[in-house]
């Protein structure tokens, strides 16, 4: 049976959230574990990480290699892999990203809607493409097994990311502009290009990348998914829900303001609708997370389609993205 | 063939060093990464570990567990494992343990000459044992597999961290006080209960751990070991040269003095013989490795002795201690 995988989360993490990941079936979960944290302080999140793994290693435990999928699937737990949605973990320093791999980050956001050191986020009016850094940093992401993710990042640094990378990346957690205008959702272009490069593109429930916000309904959803088919073939497409499941909305300005700004900064919201948007009633958390295949199923996808986008994509996708190049290069040395 | 192992090394890195460890036969070493570094400091050594492994992947790679030794066997290079001489590098933070343990660390000492956050240093006039903190940290190593070395602790807190300690831990690099009276040397008393505790000695060919210092003989160091058998049984030792290989003077300078000092700091030296002891002229470097098996032998201790002397020791006892608690954890939950 395929799993199912969930490409982006950041919940309020709890007992009762990884009980529910096992309810709605969800075999791995991409987590997201730094935002504007420096290196020392994406440090401290991991070992909270790492007493949660302590805690409850009858419910998850964390994901290094593609295989841990199988291990969850075979031992009925859930495969936690890290991931950043800004490269401010790494600094100005390169060698923080093997370092960080070795720890398990497994996904890395050149930007988030700001500049950062490495590219510009979809925010800002002025886009450089990859910066001298970037590039260097998008070789050494390569290198190492690390899954570029450009969710967050301006049209121009998606493309250029796609080009210069010699490894299929991936937008984690958006939906085609075409469908739903929104600044962080992607254009026709973006998306034919990841297709075309072997990446993948993993769909937002989040409320700000729905047409009709948090009314949208799962026909529509899954109808989205479906058109999103025809424009990049179904094995380019996943499910990364966004999903922020238990935050305060204190969590949100983090996420917006970080410390790049004394002003308020509303990001996808704005003055009259600051805070977390309710989710969809199909999708509540991550017990609802079977809702998405139902729902395709629903539309008439065939069966292996369905299991395909609900993390069967994603699957044959990280077992090739996770493969370190330097694993390589140590067997050739036996 | 049993492998042979140094369980103590702080080189100036170099590609000359690691064909010289290939020369002398050297399956695997015990590197120190670290002294008074703090958890950043200790990232960057790191991070240029990273680069040498990246350079040099027919000659080295990074040993994480107890088998990559037998690979470092098998493909002809040199298995290198991280340890700390001073716990400096976990900070206040009982979470590095894991995370540090993750990178790769696989011995720290407790203690380094001075009073830790842990435990007391040889070079202390009151030793305090293990402190709240320091039987935290004991339990913590015990759990994620990270060997405790208290090769420059003071005698009380030696014996209180091989009590307390629920797995066999080791004196990396000293040598009998009994045959040298050094403040670094060790006691019949802590030797006796190292041995009976199973833990390991690994000889220092360090001048001044030596009588006689650099003029020390090849034959009375093997004759030292030969006695030591008699004391711990042959089956605890092993050797940690606490080579130095190619440092200059001001490293020394750092290993004493660290940050903690406004004052010059002599250590085991003094203010006529401040810097590094000339090596002894048959340990000159890695490529007199195998001299010591050949001292062995020439007192006529048997084949089988030297190899366990040479490695073999070593390798058994890191067999059991870098296995983590917590992979048994995780093979239970499957």
């Amino acid at each position: 049976m395929s799993p199912r995988i969930d490409a982006l989360q950041y919940a309020n993490w709890s007992e009762k959230i990884f009980r529910q990941m096992r309810e709605g079936g969800v075999d791995a979960v991409h987590v997201t574990i730094t935002y504007h944290e420096n290196f020392r302080e994406t440090v401290l999140n991991i070992e909270a990480w790492n007493r949660w793994f302590e805690r409850f290693p009858g419910l998850i435990f964390q994901g290094f290699g593609a295989e841990d999928i199988d291990l969850a699937q075979r031992t009925g737990r859930t495969a936690i892999y890290f991931g950043a949605q800004n490269p401010s973990c790494i600094e100005d320093d390169i060698g923080l990203v093997e370092v960080l791999h070795r720890l398990g980050l497994r996904f890395m956001q050149l930007t988030y809607n700001n500049q950062s050191l490495l590219a510009s986020g979809c925010y800002e009016a002025e886009d450089t493409g990859l910066t001298r850094m970037g590039r260097e940093v998008v070789a050494e992401m390569n290198r190492v097994g690390m899954v570029i993710d450009m969710s967050h990042s301006g049209e121009r640094s998606t493309l250029d990311a796609i080009a210069r990378s010699t490894r299929p990346i991936a937008i984690t957690h958006a939906n085609p502009a075409s469908w739903h205008p929104a600044l962080r959702n992607k254009s026709d272009r973006v998306l034919r290009a990841l297709a075309e490069s072997g990446g993948m593109l993993g769909f937002s429930v989040y409320p700000h990348h729905l047409r009709g916000g948090s009314a949208c309904t799962l026909d529509a959803f899954c109808t989205m998914i479906a058109r999103t088919a025809d424009l990049m073939g179904i094995e380019r497409l996943g499910i990364g829900t966004d999903l922020c499941q238990d935050q305060p909305d204190s969590v949100v300005d983090w996420m917006r303001a970080g410390r790049w700004t004394k002003a308020r900064d509303y990001g996808e919201g704005s003055a009259d609708n600051p805070g977390f948007p309710p989710m969809p009633d199909w999708f509540q958390g991550n017990h609802d997370f079977g809702q998405i295949a139902s729902g395709l199923r629903a539309l008439g996808m065939a069966p292996g389609e369905v299991a395909a986008v609900m993390g069967g994509n994603w699957a044959r996708f990280l077992a090739e993205a996770f493969r370190p190049a330097r694993t390589l290069q140590r067997e050739a040395a036996q």
